[in-house]
């Protein structure tokens, strides 16, 4: 005997993209194409294709090649926002993802997408506020103890635009030399050999450094 | 203009229902009352009802009373997991939940749950397995920054007691010194005014505690 079936909520995935502009913490929001809210900035995202998608992590991959001309870009999931209130179609399920892109990679975005400093995101569709503000909380609690927001920077990057990225994404200052002890204790990055670079401010060409693995997670604050 | 709707998947919330039995971290589960895998003992968990839950965490306090008669207990999103290849039914999407129930508190059920080691919970349906390993990772990443695994406590516990605790969530052994200095350090605990307990091995009774917060989240690895 098989358990009566109810009736099948929407399941959408959502995205919170994020990436540094200005030097400040950003989210991808894109103008919506269909109802509701039609026209109006949201965080990137679309129905689960039952049809074509082999899981939600799929359909996350699928959605960003699609509407944002992005691939092979770091994304997580964030948390399951489900509820007869979200959606004003019906019963809705959005699972949620947070992605993190280098500044720039979003310069081939197939799609105009606007970006918003996070703290300052305005009034957004749905509950689409309250998911980016559980990314934040999630980003600054992994950031402590994580690579994760190295996933800000290229590839290739200066010790000071590594402090910089975590003193961003946790929206407090480091000392330096404390960050740097972390940094080399935790043995988290190798020096790209035969780069340096010339910045204005130092006499000497600065160091650049890669991470020993995309994303590491440790057991002490940085 | 609308986007076109998809064949909408499958929804239900899945409980990764955890205690303390004989010293052992074990998952409560119960036998399957439907097909598919009728008879066999699976995680607690049921079809969201879009007509009557509010929201996923309606569907799991509906759930736990429902068939595990419990009410009032601690549980907290673990992760979604969604594909078309978990359920033989349908393209389906668990909403996954890890609760903790303090040891006894599981007497009172209306359902014959079977608890099972954690670390032995052999073979599951569906994806049961790698949800019940997702939920051990959480807690014992969360349990050493976190009150967490004091839910596995009656309200009112001695420090051997709590200590216990946390040395069968994270399986390892914790010095005792350290333990108590980190959980002084970190202020959690009050005294249970004019209780005290007299343990067989100690001479004088022990000091009983509680938290002071139900759950908090600290800096510091316990």
């Amino acid at each position: 005997m098989a358990e009566a079936e109810f009736a099948r909520p929407i399941v959408t995935v959502d995205i919170v993209l994020l990436t540094l502009h200005e030097g400040r913490l950003c989210v991808a929001l894109l103008e919506r194409s269909a109802q509701p809210f039609l026209g109006v900035p949201a965080l990137i995202g679309g129905y689960l294709h039952t049809d074509e998608d082999a899981d939600a992590e799929a359909a996350v991959r699928r959605i960003l090649k699609a509407k944002a001309g992005l691939e092979g870009i770091f994304f997580e999931q964030l948390g399951t926002f489900a509820s007869a209130r979200r959606d004003p179609r019906d019963w809705s399920v959005s699972i949620a993802y947070f992605a993190l892109v280098p500044q720039g990679a979003l310069k081939g975005a197939a799609n105009p997408l606007e970006l918003r400093p996070v703290e300052a995101a305005g009034e957004l569709p749905f509950d689409h506020q309250e998911i980016v503000t559980a990314a934040l909380a999630r980003l600054r609690g992994k950031g402590a103890y994580s690579t994760i927001p190295a996933r800000l920077l290229p590839e290739v990057f200066t010790m000071s635009e590594l402090q910089a990225i975590y003193e961003t994404v946790m929206g407090e200052r480091l000392d330096q030399s404390a960050f740097r002890r972390k940094v080399n204790d935790l043995d988290l990055l190798e020096v790209v050999e035969g780069e340096k670079r010339q910045t204005e401010r130092a006499r000497r060409p600065t160091t650049l450094y890669r991470l020993k693995t995309p994303v590491a997670v440790f057991d002490r604050r940085i």
